[in-house]
C-alpha cells in the first residue's frame, strides 16, 4: 500500500518490484491524481498499477487487513508501536498468513513518511536497518528490499537444499597435474634447481585454491601433457 | 561496480542505497560521460558518487580483487559459471572477507547486463530470486536488495533469537471497536470537545498494541455496548 505517493517513478519501480517478486495486490491511497495518472500510463508499467485499487484514506483501505505494518524512518520520530527489524519479519508474517490473517505493507509519501495519524492503524513499524549516516531510503528501493525478504525468506520455509557445490577433484589428481606442470616449467626454462622445492609448493597452493573440478583437471592435464610434449619436440631439433 | 550505467537516476540510486547500507566503494566502468557527469551533479548526490573510481576496462577495475561477483537475469543466457543464489551469499562473502579477500558486486548496463567478456572476470554469478514472469529488476532496486542482503545477513551472525507474535482482529473491527469505547467514554463524561481527536488516536494505538483476536474483539464490542446502554440508560433516569 502506497499512501499519497509523489513521483510517479517511484510508483513505477514499487509496482515493478511487486511484480519482481511475486505480489500483486497494490493499493493506493489519497493520490495526487496527476502524478497517479501518469504512473499508470506509463511505457511498460505492470499490470498490477491497472489493477490498483484505489482508497480515499488509509483507514478504509486497511480495514480488512488483520495485520497492518507501517514502515518510515524512525530517526526524527519516538515510535508508539513496537518496532521490527525487516529481517525479523518474515517468521511474523508467515504465522499470520497460516491464521488466514490479511497482511498490509504501508509505505508513506516520500518527503515525510506517514502521519502520525496514518501511523496509528498500524500494528508495528517496520524499519529497514539502515546506516545511521543515511538512513533514509528511497521509496521504490524500500519497496524492493521488503518485498524481497518476505518473498525469500517466506520461501526459505520449504525451501530444499542449497546449491550444491560442484565437487572438486580428488586430492591425487591435482598432484598428477603438479607434476605435469612442473615438467613444462622445466621444460620451458621456467624453474630450476634450487627453485624447485617451493615452486612445487606454490603450485599446489595454487590449484587447492583453483579447486577444478575432475572434469576440469582431466582438461588440465590434456593440455599440460601436449604443452610437455612440444616443448619436448623443439628442444630436441636444436 | 557498475558497468556502462545508462540512466543517471539509478546511477544515483545505485549510490544511495550503498550510502543507506553503509557501503562505500564504488567503481564505475566505461561510463556514458553525459550520463556519469549528471548522476555527479545532481542534487543530494552522495559523498560516494564523487569519490567514485572510473575505470575503463573491467578487467582494470577488479584487478584487486578476490572475489568477483557478477549479477544479472540469466534467463537468456545459459551460466558458464556457477550460480549462487542472493540468499546464500553472505556465507560465501564472510568466508572471503575472513581470508583478507576483496571483493566485488559488478552490475552490468541496464538493457542488456553484463556481456560474455565481462563476465568471464567473474567468479560466480548471483541471481535474485524472482517471480519467472518478470525476472528483469531494475538497476537501483537489484542494487538495493544484494546491498540489504549482504549487509544484514553480515551483521545477523551473532543477532538474537527472533521474536514473537500473536494473532489479530482485522483493523476495520478495531475501529469499530475504538467507535464504542470512545461512546462509553463520551457517556461517562470521561472524554470531551477538545480533547477527543487525540483520545482517538491513542485510543488506537492502544488497541494495536492489546491486538486482541477477532474472538475477544466481539466480546469487548459487547462489553463496551453494554456499558454505553447502561450509561445512557442512567442518564435517561437523572
Amino acid at each position: 500500500m502506497l499512501v499519497s505517493p509523489r513521483n510517479p517513478l517511484n510508483i513505477g519501480a514499487a509496482a515493478r518490484a511487486m511484480a519482481n517478486f511475486g505480489f500483486s495486490h497494490l493499493a493506493v491511497v489519497a493520490p495526487f491524481e496527476a502524478h497517479w495518472r501518469e504512473a499508470r500510463s506509463a511505457v511498460g508499467a505492470p499490470e498490477l498499477l491497472e489493477n490498483a485499487k484505489e482508497y480515499a484514506t488509509l483507514a478504509e483501505a486497511v480495514v480488512a487487513c488483520t495485520l497492518v505494518i507501517g514502515t518510515g524512518t524512525l530517526t526524527y520520530r519516538k515510535p508508539e508501536q513496537r518496532v521490527v527489524s525487516l529481517p525479523d519479519l518474515p517468521p511474523l508474517i508467515q504465522l499470520e498468513l497460516e491464521r488466514s490473517g490479511r497482511i498490509a505493507l504501508v509505505f508513506g509519501p516520500e518527503k515525510h513518511g506517514l502521519t502520525r495519524n496514518d501511523l496509528s492503524l498500524c500494528h508495528m513499524l517496520l524499519q529497514i536497518p539502515t546506516d545511521p549516516r543515511q538512513p533514509s531510503m528511497n521509496l521504490g528501493q524500500a519497496v524492493a528490499v521488503c518485498l524481497y525478504e518476505l518473498s525469500v525468506r517466506r520461501a526459505a520455509i520449504d525451501a530444499p537444499a542449497r546449491s550444491e557445490l560442484h565437487s572438486s577433484a580428488p586430492s591425487g589428481d591435482l598432484e598428477l597435474l603438479a607434476d605435469v606442470v612442473e615438467q613444462a616449467m622445466l621444460a620451458a626454462d621456467y624453474s630450476r634447481g634450487s627453485l624447485r622445492e617451493s615452486n612445487r609448493h606454490e603450485l599446489r597452493l595454487l590449484l587447492r585454491r583453483l579447486s577444478p573440478t575432475a572434469p576440469d583437471t582431466r582438461r588440465l592435464l590434456g593440455l599440460f601433457r601436449r604443452i610437455v610434449w612440444r616443448l619436448n619436440r623443439s628442444r630436441g631439433r636444436d
